[in-house]
């Protein structure tokens, strides 16, 4: 029997059965180094192919030109959330534009505030956040610093189905919970980050691509820890960076190179995973109701209330029981949430439609 | 064959191979939860508890009181360089006072001079960073709002082996390369925190222990993410913390606890270790050349130079092909340098203890 459970958590989330099964074999020597990845130096030999073979990989799924760096940095995206406006709204003696379009995208507003003039250009709040906005809804400062909007929103379920025109400004876009689910339209972003441990990796790592001009502007004074020119120039090893969680993503990113093949099969499938949910919700007769508006639904992350809470309570209990495990939503939220990340088979997402489909019938509805 | 080689690396560094062997058979599925523990939610029961145990067993082995906090902090020990200064500097209205004994110090000295006034009040580099000060030749600012020292210098292989008398002013202390290593006396220090990638885990995590009193220092207005106030009242999770190394500091120090049996035994564990090699070096009749002063000799990096760099370069090389991995020494010193932090087997170094006198023989003196 297969001890492990389906698991929808939001993140830390679903690795690759087969990265998982490559970090176990070699945990205690890596082939040819006689140590484990968790032993040796930054600066080894081995450890600067993992990194840049990481690197590489990104690189490619996203098909980044050169024109863009990618940097491996300590502290979540959280840390981001201080490091943009550190870097690219201080000293700019211009404003930043926010596009709010749940939990994450206010966090980032608020950290923000503490370092320049930020301007909320379009705030879902009073929509519940369910939804993103059309761009003609949006109130951009064409002279902005920036323009920072969030993918896809894990709490609520809502994500952007394709960039928001946000003028001339550089577009600095949150994609923790959808990064390397889908192609994306690179040349629209000045950077793009995201906490690793959704889509591409564990916890204890963000990943943050940023196009190479945007170093220019940002002024001298920082904390050479809080500085992107400094990861830059260093090669993410200004520090010792995350190096377990890098080595994951070296293996998690080859599994969506060598397997899947690339972003826009991944993509195809996960359409699919949500589409499967999305369906037993819209066919349920209003037993499941969605949270986010259809046109603006994540693949992600299927966010969904039931008749009651007590519905609810043995929605999530019966589906633990059945293996179906993490289902609960936030707690800012409630409801349901099933994260179905790149790494989730199409076979967990099949029986959990399966099981919210028989948990109506049951419920006589 | 043991394909695992002895392995000098200064961090990332040695693991016990108890805690390695139990990540490697649990790493697809934590027993009972079925998942592994790079897949689980950071506030699930099974997290909580892996975090709570890792704190408990620091707690136990230093022998804290509950006047402290452990933190688990993300950034490694050079955003803590950051993070005090601007928790305990900046708001302060009076200078730091830094003990600068090495490589480490000097850059927490410079990364302080951004947030408010730092003191020299001792420096070694006059001396090449060779030893610790006696407490007579420190200029202390009676009125500090804090005074800064490492414990042990990485680089130098420098270490104290008593605290420094450091007056009334708040002591916080750099541990990273010697925390867990010896017992400590506790109640000497505000604060002491260490980047995990020595003696307690891998990279990618601060471990930082703050006197609760200290928390009251904190100005308003600091980012959430750098206020350790916030970190202290959501107990080291207020973002996704570095799951997996706090759950190799978790089985890392319960071998220190239940196969080592303490801290006491550590340290004369780790003092034997260095003994060893120090005896070589003395006894060498002036081939092997120690950095450090003899009384300020770290039992975590000997640090030493041979005759000639041509001798070193042999020395290296004839030791990587015998199974002595990573003996080189820091680029900004050269020579020498074998880190034998606690993973480090006695056997390791007894045999490299025995691979340094057949390389002087070899070499007719």
């Amino acid at each position: 029997m297969n001890p492990r459970v389906y698991n929808f958590s939001a993140g830390p989330a679903n690795l690759p059965l087969p990265a998982l099964e490559e970090a176990q074999r070699d945990l205690l020597c890596l082939p040819g180094v006689g140590a484990s990845v968790l032993e040796i130096s930054h600066r080894s030999k081995k450890f600067t192919e993992i990194l840049e073979t990481a690197k590489a990989n990104i690189a490619q799924l996203l098909g980044l030109s050169d024109q863009y760096d990618v940097l491996f940095l300590h502290g979540g995206a959280r840390l981001q959330f201080v490091m943009i406006p550190l870097n690219f709204l201080r000293g700019a003696g211009k404003p930043a534009d926010f596009i709010v379009t749940g939990h994450w995208g206010a966090d980032a507003f608020k950290d923000a505030q503490r370092e320049g003039a930020v301007n909320m250009a379009w705030d879902g709040k009073p929509t519940k956040f369910s939804r993103t906005p059309k761009d003609a809804e949006l109130k951009l400062d064409p002279n902005a610093a920036y323009v920072h909007y969030t993918s896809n929103e894990t709490i609520e379920g809502v994500q952007f189905k394709a960039e928001p025109n946000t003028g001339g400004a550089p577009a600095i876009c949150d994609m923790s919970s959808d990064f390397l689910s889908r192609p994306i339209a690179v040349e629209k972003y000045a950077m793009m980050y995201a906490g690793a441990q959704k889509n591409a990796g564990p916890a204890g790592l963000a990943i943050a691509i940023i196009r190479k001009d945007m170093l220019a502007r940002i002024p001298e004074g920082l904390h050479d820890m809080l500085d992107y020119r400094v990861h830059s120039r260093e090669g993410s090893t200004y520090n010792t960076p995350p190096c377990f969680p890098i080595y994951m993503v070296m293996l998690t990113t080859k599994w969506l190179l060598q397997t899947i093949g690339g972003l826009a099969k991944m993509d195809e499938i996960n359409c699919r995973k949500a589409q499967m949910l999305y369906d037993v919700i819209d066919r349920s007769g209003g037993f499941y109701r969605g949270h986010a508006a259809p046109e603006s639904r994540s693949t992600m992350n299927v966010t969904f209330r039931l008749p009651s809470e007590d519905a609810e309570k043995a929605f999530v209990q019966e589906a633990a029981e059945a293996g179906f495990h993490e289902l609960k939503g936030h707690r800012s939220v409630g409801g349901m949430r099933a994260s179905i990340y790149n790494a989730m088979p199409v076979e967990g997402v099949e029986k959990l439609a399966e099981f919210m489909q028989a948990f109506r019938t049951k419920s006589g509805k």
